[in-house]
């Protein structure tokens, strides 16, 4: 499976007319967030670049995918990590704590409902964007298409996501 | 001129298939450095997002242009920005501070050769990137085909920028 999601994630930067190295391509990370359920809840990306002072990203998602609720904290003195998603392709359906958005378009995955707590909604189509303020808790979801998101931030640092579903590892044990 | 500079731009960016908002379109900055000759020495860009921690833009370079060396300072105890090229679209010749390459590909526009003193050459075409340490003169020039290059960075603020040529502006006064 791993590897036609593989092509369906470069089929999707085709589309985007977003050119990777070979080099990036072999270290595409595709992630299921260990709930085995990669197609309903999971992320694909490419890190640019991540240094002590920014960090850019590709986020591919798959059609309806869902990318599952967190937020990033602050680490000692540190603030949580801030981050622009800009669209490039497809829609997101991007929700964040706030105001409750009456009919929202999207739905969490079915029986996940209580680790989807964010719901204010932006919907953001190619060339739109929004900032997520450190500590915030986001999660999103693509249309039908897939989507394609780049990330501005600062500082990644995805060890210390704090999800709101228990049952998920960000970083793997081993 | 100015509007078919602007039609080109947007052609470019097509080409490369990046969208940007109707708003951020009426915001492109075309810029001759106050050198009145914008089709050798200019840059295009649209600012994505620029706040307190990072910054990512899109610079879009005509056909053979160039855009003139200069460095971003250190700004009291703030380190000058530290920025990332990522070729999009094109390729791009870069010239930053070194060892100088032998039999570079390009040359700085004539008669300017005293202003462009960087000569450590990096070509970057799509997918590729090479990230410049805060301080260290350089400057870029696209191939025949145009480019287009993602810059992600820490904040920018060019009204300090440090150009290498006297006669450059690159914030107009008024």
């Amino acid at each position: 499976m791993s590897e036609s999601v593989k092509n369906r994630v470069m089929s999707l930067l085709d589309k985007a007319g977003i050119v990777l190295t070979e080099k990036e391509t072999s270290q595409l990370e595709i992630t299921d967030l260990s709930l085995g359920d990669l197609e309903v809840e999971g992320l694909q990306l490419i890190t640019y670049i991540n240094n002590e002072d920014y960090c850019a990203k590709e986020l591919i998602l798959l059609s309806n995918q869902t990318c599952p609720e967190h937020l990033h904290p602050s680490i000692g003195s540190q603030p949580g990590k801030k981050e622009t998603f800009r669209c490039r392709f497809g829609t997101v359906y991007l929700y964040v704590e706030g105001e409750q958005t009456e009919n929202p378009v999207v739905s969490p995955p079915k029986g996940k409902e209580d680790f989807y707590t964010a719901n204010t909604e932006i919907v953001l189509k190619p060339g739109e964007q929004y900032t997520i303020q450190p500590g915030v808790k986001h999660w999103f979801q693509a249309g039908d298409n897939g989507a394609i998101v780049s990330e501005f931030s600062t500082t990644s640092r995805d060890e210390f996501d704090i999800f709101t579903d228990p049952n998920i590892k960000r970083v793997e044990d081993n």
